[in-house]
């Protein structure tokens, strides 16, 4: 397959026509992080020691954005999404938020874009809380870990070609 | 200042109260990069090559999420936004796609959110018009440029601390 | 069932996984009032009479919400809803509106909140058409009256446990 | 003031013209609570204290809401809003949750709706979360407390005129 | 005036920056029709001799989509909107429904689209509750009527450049 | 047929309940045009012929504006869209953009309302980009060019009943 799904043949953007695709349980997952810097993430690591609200903020943020998905990618499809998770975990060694979405959809097309939707807004939120601390974090290495379902199957993420050399 | 802003006293989410500050013309850039791949790249830049739709919709979606922003992002405020502005750079050197967003206000607080949610929602547009090919494509380094305005007055980004040692 | 379903082990908000649920026809009717006293009473059994816009308002702003349930709350599915109607009844006893929601879907999961919604937001609509006159408003007694469909079968409003003791 | 202002002179809906009106700040609190019936208060009273999401999600609901009520309630202005809070407690008395929100703004136009829909879909939010345990809950007593700014000056509540006779 | 505001130099989309303008009160006018042919009109008039919901329905739908009109054009700003009002008028000459849109801001931009949009859902809203006796109505003539403030000044319709010849 | 079906016997708007209908695949395609006027006309000509972005970003609104239909019409479902695509072609003839929109599902119902609102939407689109210009621009035609599917199966328009004698 080399060519754009979303573009026809004269380059004109094109949504997919999903219609006589089968009705599948799909599932995708995706992963991204936030370079909080150590002070900040202090900051985070104590607010979840005392259970505050930063996680579960960030958290909320990315799964009414996985349900937002089609309103913002324009040529993405407007599916039943059957669960959204998001969950963020403190990493000490990079002094990172790192965010891991799960979402799940029996539907005509996948569920990919939602999960990285949510993983997306839910690191833009962190951002939006700490940017008064240190407004350099940096959102990170947002990509897909793998999905399920549907025509092309099972898919896990073994970095991008030529990525890591 | 060493204490988040968005959270209070109790560690509770807080939207900031800003109608004391001063209404300024404020501008913020952000920054962000998706890495293609080769067979990917060479996809999108035929397709910018014969000035098809790739690069363009993801900028039209980068603008429109600009200001969608406080409907995503909690406790970030419903601003008037003067002006978004969203390029996207082919970059051939790691074949990747690099995303340059603008936005301006004259408000009580600053664009910095929208300027990121244009820049992350143009990346995830191109993830989503490319993952039909490779679904490996990665969203990298998104993060504030530069600001302008405001209390805090100009910051330019030089690196999140203790980031690159 | 004594756990919270959109709660975790952990005690953290998650959506249902509804996947394996059986998609079958489900109803919900709701019910809310809207205390006017007397002075705003007269004035919108006035409206109403003339055949004004009063009433048609909130009844088209509960439909309408009712579509955005998913949007507003956060652990809510985005279903596809096959009916809504939103009925407004003046009530001299008390002087109140009272409003009766219905919704149905065939879905995986069912429709209380959007009924709930509807009658939330025609409750908020009246407010607002009103409050120019007097802010004194009350919302009561907003609650599901019945429900039709899925695993746990039906159910009617019998009050709340000890509520009415 | 005895005429509905939203309505013109022939019954018909309408929104006021706010555009000679004073931009000055002003604030409203709305008050609102959930019944939630002994079980269910003692699960969400668990859940607080071990501070999980229940309340989080719900303040999170309504804050994000207040930002969205004039895409909900037709005849309502598209203000800025330069502050949202809402707090919510648990009252062992008669096993409910209170709702207090306050929302404030330098605009032509008052806050009311913004603080009294953050206080609605909090509660839908507690419903939803609860719901799989209990459907009888019930939502109660939505109402302004008090405002401040414009030109009808403060208010406070004090009651439904007759309405506890 | 010979370039298009909304292209840059490159023929790509841009958003004007309006941070220079004059902040001062704007009008629109905007008008459109609908042609519902002999038998719709018939059941559309008699609607609204019993004071039925049609028309009050396509109006609400036509304010409520002002207040949407940054989310739906993508390079229109997000501007405050003081008061949009719609009117809508059976004329038997013609079958038609004609639609009139007003709407005001105090702002640094005009407000013609939110005026445009109005009429534009407005009608779609008449062809949808009368599409299942006929689905061949048409809507026309969606054109400015008239605006006025901003540097432009005031400008009045009439007629397109040798449209009429 | 003659009664609107979107109207109840005491002519109050209601949605039709389509829980009983049958999930078949639907199409619609609606029509518009836009007309320019001849100075207007050679600046969007010009922009297309560099292939700029005039057209592309009239395109992605529409494509964007079908996604929320349901959202804008009030009496209309919230279907899934399995495709839309927008065509706009410059005719020289009047000056003008036809519109040409294409939209279908697999629902209980039809999808005749997203391919209008994709067409009224990519027709404002092009009037906010070119009014800087000429304000004189006219949205004319829209209706429906075919649908099929669903029980009233397909459908061509033939012009409205003596619109054209």
């Amino acid at each position: 397959m080399d060519e754009l799904t979303h573009i026809n043949q004269s380059g004109k953007a094109t949504m997919v026509d999903v219609s006589e695709k089968q009705t599948t349980t799909r599932t995708a997952k995706a992963y991204g992080k936030v370079i909080l810097g150590e002070r900040v993430f202090r900051l985070v690591a104590n607010n979840n020691v005392e259970k505050g609200d930063v996680l579960t903020t960030a958290k909320i943020a990315g799964i009414s954005a996985a349900k937002k998905c089609s309103d913002l990618i324009p040529l993405c499809h407007n599916i039943f999404i059957s669960k959204v998770d998001v969950e963020l975990q403190l990493n000490e060694k990079d002094f990172s938020v790192e965010i891991f979405s799960f979402a799940k959809t029996t539907a005509q097309t996948g569920i990919e874009m939602e999960a990285l939707t949510a993983t997306s807004i839910a690191a833009l939120t962190i951002y939006d809380m700490c940017k008064g601390v240190d407004k350099s974090l940096v959102i990170k290495d947002i990509h897909l870990l793998s999905k399920t379902g549907g025509k092309s199957g099972e898919y896990s993420y073994t970095g991008l070609e030529k990525e890591e050399e």
